[in-house]
């Protein structure tokens, strides 16, 4: 057989299902399983949003080749939707649309950074965006987030990790696998040195709908010249509860959406259409909804902190949006050989931190938003009958 | 504003909303605008097909995130119908789910190359893999397919064009843009001297549904050994009517179909799920429906054939699936500059030949699966009216 690309052979098994394999020798001795590996809504669709679906996927109309960029009937809407948000003027120029937010961020970075050139990640990131890197061939560069500063990045630090290689700094806010929200005003310094340095600033919100309504507008999307170099990244799949009908958006000046238009032709021609149809009128009817996702998301944060707070020897590092990243009591054991022991045992499926990064083998991180309060109390019941 | 990729930023705009913008000076003299740019059957899907796409689509079960290598319903029922058309055993283990074969073909082409490698191509080829390589640092090199030789390429000259750098050879047949069919002999022929090279070869067969029944059992896929080295795509876009439902499948053994999945997790983690769970069950169902569109996409053939046949100084150089690619009677003039003027003075929107490749000045591609028999009658009338 011929030999395949080292960079992609090199890369471990995409982690979701490999620790959903796991499970699989779980006896079921503790009760039904809990998934707190992925991060996904435990809900449904709104049945609105489920009767468009319907409507738009069965509309011969819709069935042909769509605008490289989008429908203009969501770029539009969600232009709009984000101008609401940060108090900023968006057209639906500055709008790409993509096949969730893992394909906003590949087209985002390949219109930015080819292979020999760097990007400057945080440590922990987000599993895909290494992976991603290394598969382009493009140096991850980190920044340490560090837990007693709450996850959360120094703008120095980032400052001092930028070199002349470096085309872009990648930040997610709300972060994963934290949950750490970063300030609006370390954002802006982190926009500013950007754009001091000459390079991008990738903004991954995918979560953004799930934190505590802070000032947006003082984020670097409220500055008036936002679009010199922030490129933000938005996933319906959790906000809108359809990450299997893939759909995200990229927003950014005209002259970056018409370098990953290009990208995007390649990649898959247009993102899939009668969702973009089914979401545009929904966007603001079911703001009220989506706010109760958030109080509801919150309450089971509220859970998962008070939960594992009695479990002795587990330690809630950070948390927020989706995510609690929590320090186990086992030093010395590698965060993955914990997992599997959960997973194994207690049909807890959790995330070992050392996915996201360096010197993380004492964390685990657990997406919560997957299960409503009582089964995470019970999740932390399990760990509890460990110690 | 910081720097853009140059691989990217160096690639002309995509060509298909390029060449339909010419049509915007058109002032309808002629009649309504004759679209034979873009490769897009002209009918609706089946209803079977949209009302299952309905009702997948609303289904919440179908709203989370999926299997990265496609839904088992989807990969077993695709593997049992590339059995049953190659006289071969295929597995569900063997077939990669993506969102279209240009996702197909990015995927499958980073899992054997990355920037720095080289990839044969034909001249000409199909615009989407030239760029696709561009964008990711990969060399092309291509293969002439000569018009006097009906635009197949020759196993010798593949040989003499492979390098060491060479991880590829990527053939589409039934071909865009020039709907050659490639005899089974020769692919037979070109999958042993890759094997012996040591390289991949990668074929497109996304007009594989519109050749006449050719014996497919012949060719490398009816081969015991396919799995070492063949890498097949497809695309449901044509043949299922439903582009913008964004849907295709890789069928490779399974040590390819392990590496792509790497791929696709970074690229956008599944492939949209409604329209697998439509699609599965309906593959066998609508083979009948299939047949019937290839009869009247060969009718379409026929009409193109003979009215292009009474347009004094055209020449049609070769026919196949969804392509004509013909000669125009202007030498000396760009094909740009002819097509640019067809679609501005008769409202008749075509590619030019150079879109495909080097020397390709004298040719245009009509692709006329999008239109019924007599627009295309009308399309060479209009022609007549030129000369
Ligand atoms: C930070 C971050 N970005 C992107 C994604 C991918 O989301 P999508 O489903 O839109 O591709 C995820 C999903 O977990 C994520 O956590
Ligand atoms: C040869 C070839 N491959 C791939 C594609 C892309 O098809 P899809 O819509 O499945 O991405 C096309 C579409 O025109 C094509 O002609």
């Amino acid at each position: 057989m011929p030999a395949f690309n080292p960079l992609v052979e090199t890369l471990t098994a995409p982690p979701i299902p490999h620790v959903q394999s796991w499970a699989r020798a779980y006896s079921g001795a503790c009760g039904p399983l809990i998934d707190l590996s992925q991060a996904v809504p435990g809900y449904a669709p709104h049945h609105d949003l489920l009767a468009a679906l319907g409507q738009c996927a069965s509309d011969p109309r819709l069935a042909g080749y769509g605008a490289i960029e989008g429908e203009p009937e969501l770029r539009t809407a969600y232009a709009k939707h984000v101008a609401g948000l940060y108090g900023t003027s968006v057209h639906m120029g500055s709008v790409q649309i993509t096949a969730g937010c893992n394909q906003a961020f590949t087209a985002a970075l390949m219109a930015v950074a080819s292979a020999g050139d760097a990007v400057l990640l945080t440590n922990p990131c987000y599993f895909n965006h290494e992976t991603t890197l290394t598969m382009l061939g493009i140096s991850a560069n980190t920044v340490a987030c560090k837990p007693e500063l709450g996850f959360v990045p120094g703008a120095a630090d980032i400052d001092t990790a930028i070199t002349p290689k470096t085309k872009a700094v990648v930040l997610v806010s709300p972060n994963n696998p934290t949950g750490a929200v970063y300030p609006a005003e370390l954002l802006c310094e982190i926009f500013d040195l950007c754009k001091r340095r000459g390079i991008w600033l990738i903004l991954d919100e995918t979560y953004r709908d799930f934190m505590d309504p802070l000032d947006l507008a003082s984020g670097p999307m409220g500055r008036e010249d936002w679009r010199e170099n922030l490129i933000q990244l938005y996933s319906f799949s959790k906000s809108f509860c359809i990450p299997g009908h893939r759909l995200g958006a990229v927003t950014a000046g005209e002259a970056v959406i018409r370098q990953m238009a290009k990208v995007m032709d390649n990649l898959q021609i247009c993102a899939p259409r009668a969702v973009q149809h089914a979401v545009a009128p929904l966007i603001p009817v079911l703001e009220n909804w989506r706010e109760q996702n958030r109080q509801e998301i919150n309450r089971r944060a509220s859970a998962m902190q008070s939960s594992i707070a009695l479990v002795p020897g587990w330690k809630l590092n950070s948390i927020g949006a989706y995510f609690a990243f929590v320090r186990h009591p086992y030093p010395g054991r590698t965060s993955a050989d914990v997992a599997q022991q959960l997973a194994k045992q207690l049909g807890l499926i959790t995330l070992p931190g050392s996915y996201f990064g360096e010197e993380l083998d004492d964390f685990l991180r657990l997406a919560f938003a997957n299960v409503e309060v009582s089964p995470i109390q019970e999740a932390c019941a399990r760990l509890k009958s460990l110690t």
